[in-house]
């Protein structure tokens, strides 16, 4: 990485690595990805805290001045190391880059402490951290990185904390974007992807500006479907697949109802798949899942259930465990997320598919072009993925499917200038967050 | 486990688990577990939700009477299988019961997904989680038992949740006692004391008629090493050497504190001891504590901080957290009982330690007996431990240790009405609470 941090990486429509098309192609470095770039900023260059490890001399610990935009290496993770050097670690892969977005959210209070620990990317996977939040909660972040620290995570070796996404998305492999501002009391849904859209624009650009030119995104912040297309936009030189809308909590949900109404254990439930936006018009799909590798409409009789009930249950679940609990389900959400990344770095199980919301271009079932839409996906693992063919449509599901693309395209209506669209123009008709949600 | 349903399980001293006991001596049952069982209470048989998995007929979920005290089944978790017959889990342990007292609080919150994921009892242990909690909580238990339905974890094959620790302790072979009262305006260490101990004198009578004889019992809720001695009081038929304080957060935070000192990554830390109590006397021991193998006092040459700073830094944590945060360290505390939990089910590291709160009976320290005191252990992953004897001492250390021996002694005088030592006199001299604890 020490090449990267002298230089300006560029970065290629064909996503290449920043330090793959840096090593290779080194003496022409293009600017490309400093266009989106807002000229008012200067970045210096990053502050590398690896000091060489010697346990006898004690080493000054960098200190980080708050006011600093900059985001700095916390606490004991400036204390760091040569991983190749080490016995114990000359086996682990190359350091992987994460940045999480609303990092002292109660999401992320889950989710990084599962990264942090090898259970998403696994137990020879050292792992950086990269925590994004805004300036009123810069406390907060200090804290959840103290509490990184004392959980001598083994395999946690950078943690850096920052307010400014274009210092914080340098050079990042995955970037995991949770913050989004909560919807206010009074305001429209069309308000709110305004609001949240504006964030989503300034962190697409900075991605396309700093990360790694093949980063991987998922988009998690509400409403996220559009939240990811407006990140894509504007990042041109980040391949439009990369970017992913979180739909695998409702899927995850979709697998335990089924389950509860068939009698068998949710193990059982493979094949499901999330269709269209994470709204109240998304479509949980009960014509392709399988239990025991049967068709559901085999194994559930009750057809009713499956058609007046089923997508209720799916889609109240937050609702009623937030009456239940008191708290959004944050723990179950940051499981999900794991999944959602676990789904992509390890191959499908053969004959499975997983949902996740992708830029549909080129999409095999007709659905209109250039809108973040969730379907069924496979992947050998390698962070990539493709489209599953092998799904059957009915009348139901189409309409159904036709119902939540309509959304869709309204909301992309609601955030053309943000995606280079003109002047936008909103008619979403009726509210579609779900309950629960903010 | 269906034997031990129809009947009431022996618990020897020697601590044989009830299923060992039961299959090896069912035709001569003795009823001494009762002997702490309250008589006003009448337990019906415990329900069990199992069902034969037949995924092509639906099957009636089992519903849950809100106003019963007996823990059922939970939701998805009802709907069972038979580890044996499927392909896949054939080759898995048999499942172990793990209850955790205050399930609905933000420690458990963290601690359960840890639990269910099989993070920390390994990959091949299916677990079922049995959810203690309060009435005024039992809504948030349905929240955590739905949102660890949400998660899909293979692993996790039962979830029962309930408010009396009668019903909850059954068969169980871990206890996990997180929930405590925390401390009222005013109110002094002595009332706290006598409040909480009043709860784990409960449950070390509720462990003692109906748990696993030979369970382990980890005490989270403060003041959590007279809570331990409480409870392994109220429980004289389970080996007193099964209950353990949790001071893995204070050795994980020295570990750290002494990290940033030297200069070193935290994994360079070993043998880190906490002698005493969890409060302000307890001793982060730096004399036997080693950095990359090396004595701590060669490697950190500024004895002047180890003396007067250390000891400081490692208590302050969780209040200059709390401070930052806003929360008590919730997440880094359930990583800190997951090590506790992993420390004693896998082999300990060849000359490595790991610190906990345990009953003094027999200690090599000549510190007093009969109080529960943190220590150095060594395990061989049979959830068993011995204490460590190669340890080293000077005046500075034993000056440290009588003094928190000297709290500990004290604490036992205020609860001797609870544990059969007669009237309580209470003469603590300080508040002794750790910061940011409650």
């Amino acid at each position: 990485m020490a090449v990267a941090e002298l230089t300006t990486p560029t970065c290629t429509k064909q996503g290449l690595r920043s330090s793959e098309v840096f090593y290779l192609s080194a003496g022409t470095p293009s600017f490309r990805r400093l266009s989106f770039r807002p000229l008012r900023r200067t970045h210096s260059s990053r502050i590398s805290c690896s000091v060489n490890q010697t346990a006898q001399a004690p080493v000054a610990v960098q200190t980080k001045d708050p006011k600093s935009n900059k985001p700095e290496c916390f606490g004991v993770f400036c204390l760091t190391y040569d991983l190749k050097a080490e016995e114990e670690t000359k086996s682990w892969k190359k350091l992987i880059n994460v940045a999480v977005s609303g990092a002292a959210g109660m999401i992320s209070n889950h989710l990084l402490f599962k990264l942090a620990s090898g259970q998403v990317f696994g137990p020879d996977q050292p792992v950086a951290l990269k925590l994004l939040g805004s300036e009123r909660s810069f406390q907060a972040l200090e804290g959840v990185a103290m509490e990184l620290e004392d959980s001598l995570f083994p395999l946690l070796r950078e943690v850096q904390i920052g307010i400014d996404p274009y210092e914080v998305f340098q050079d990042v492999e995955w970037a995991l974007l949770i913050g989004a501002k909560p919807r206010g009391p009074g305001m429209e849904r069309a308000e709110l992807l305004d609001v949240n859209g504006q964030i989503f624009a300034e962190q697409g650009k900075a991605l396309n500006a700093v990360a790694s030119c093949n980063v991987k995104v998922i988009v998690v912040g509400n409403p996220c479907n559009t939240n990811a297309l407006i990140c894509l936009k504007n990042a041109p030189n980040i391949p439009a697949k990369n970017f992913h809308a979180l739909t695998r909590l409702d899927e995850n949900r979709a697998k335990c109802q089924l389950a509860l109404k068939a009698g068998v254990f949710y193990d059982k439930v493979s094949n499901a798949t999330i269709w269209g936006n994470h709204s109240t018009t998304q479509v949980p799909d009960f014509l392709n899942a399988r239990i025991n590798g049967l068709p559901v409409k085999e194994v559930i009789t009750d057809h009713k259930w499956l058609e007046e009930e089923f997508t209720d249950k799916v889609q109240k679940r937050g609702g009623v465990l937030i009456k239940k609990w008191g708290r959004s389900s944050a723990a179950s959400t940051a499981v999900s997320i794991a999944d959602a990344i676990k789904s992509l770095v390890t191959p499908t199980p053969e004959g499975d598919w997983f949902s996740s919301g992708v830029y549909t271009d080129g999409n095999p079932y007709g659905i209109a072009e250039g809108i973040v839409f969730s379907v069924p996906c496979r992947s050998k693992g390698d962070g990539d993925y493709e489209l599953v063919k092998d799904v059957i449509f009915d009348d139901y599901l189409l309409k159904r499917i036709t119902k939540t693309e309509a959304e869709l395209l309204a909301e992309r209506r609601c955030v053309a200038h943000l995606i280079g669209g003109g002047v936008a123009f909103c008619d979403l008709p009726e509210d579609t967050m779900l309950p629960g949600e903010m």
